[in-house]
């Protein structure tokens, strides 16, 4: 195997790190916009190719990409915690699909983070699109099992909200440690982030 | 925000499929390939533009690119568990580079699945270099703590392993739902993955 090695993002024609910065958190989207089932299918096989522990690959989905599927979705989902006065995205800016992941207990009870790699692989996906979303952990798992006949068997683990981004978020280094994320008087959603130099350890 | 959407991930240029596919776990490196300390940041800054949990960015990195550091590493950690003749790579084909992700209990108790979001992202961004290596969870966990000196208020979540591969790792249809990676007589890693209409339920 001959790889040509490169030492910094940047000189790679790629470019993943401008899509990883592309990859934002969005919560507004172009809800006329619809993504098409076979683009849900695709993003779903790159979880194929991605790591899982102990080669389980105990991760199950469902994919949602009409108006009547996801409108029962949508209420059972949290949005933004910290934006106190906003009940999450109105008419018109809800996402266009939904992919729900489960973990399959007949397989194993332990997911580790099996979903947070599949999670994040099908946002970046997704995100080479021009699509954009949110991960959401915050969901109402009873009232979710019930509305979509969700069996026993299933862990609903994550929902991931998918469409046209319609607002425009901007990355803020962090002040006084405050991670909360806000929105400024033009509605551009302002998340603070921690400077790598917080992140790196020197022990 | 103008967005030109695109629906098949073929359609655009970066290839990220490509990129997927090509991230393999890989256990066997040339170990005379050396990882810049520059890299190994680079790749950790680009988790700092991926999604945390209610932006809480809990997760702090330990970086180690020296021979003499790997080899404190290296002996806490458990090489694949399916294998049961191979204790993991022999001296000349172990990783050149570590990052240990932790997880900062002063900030959060619940990491969820951060840890998983960026280490795919590190894993990903990896790749693009033409490097590869293998998500580690399997830790002998107090071990590492001592020999490392970390102290009690972070949590050892991954360890993620890096270099220059040096084997040859394919992808199999899964058969009779044996998920066992296996090694040929060609010392190719073999590794059965489930089909795309396994892992998407229709209820």
């Amino acid at each position: 195997m001959d790889i040509n090695i490169k030492t910094r993002l940047k000189d790679n024609p790629m470019n993943f790190e401008e899509l990883v910065f592309k990859t934002r958190t969005y919560r507004r989207f172009d809800e006329s916009f619809s993504v098409p089932q076979k683009t849900l299918r695709e993003l779903v096989n790159l979880t194929r190719f991605s790591a899982s522990g102990a080669n389980r690959q105990p991760l199950k989905y469902l994919l949602y990409g009409n108006p009547s599927d996801c409108s029962r979705i949508f209420p059972s989902l949290a949005w933004a915690g910290y934006l106190k006065e906003w009940e999450g995205p109105e008419p018109g800016e809800r996402p266009s699909a939904y992919i729900v992941i489960l973990g399959d207990k007949s397989i194993t009870d332990s997911f580790g983070v099996d979903h947070g790699i599949a999670a994040q692989t099908i946002m970046l996906g997704a995100s080479t699109l021009g699509m954009g979303g949110c991960m959401i952990a915050s969901i109402r798992k009873e009232e979710l099992r019930t509305e979509l006949n969700i069996p026993g068997q299933y862990e609903i683990l994550l929902v991931l909200a998918l469409g046209k981004p319609v607002e425009k978020v901007v990355i803020d280094d962090i002040k006084d440690g405050d991670v909360k994320y806000w929105r400024d008087d033009s509605q551009v959603h302002h998340v603070p982030k921690r400077s790598l130099d917080e992140l790196i350890l020197k022990l």
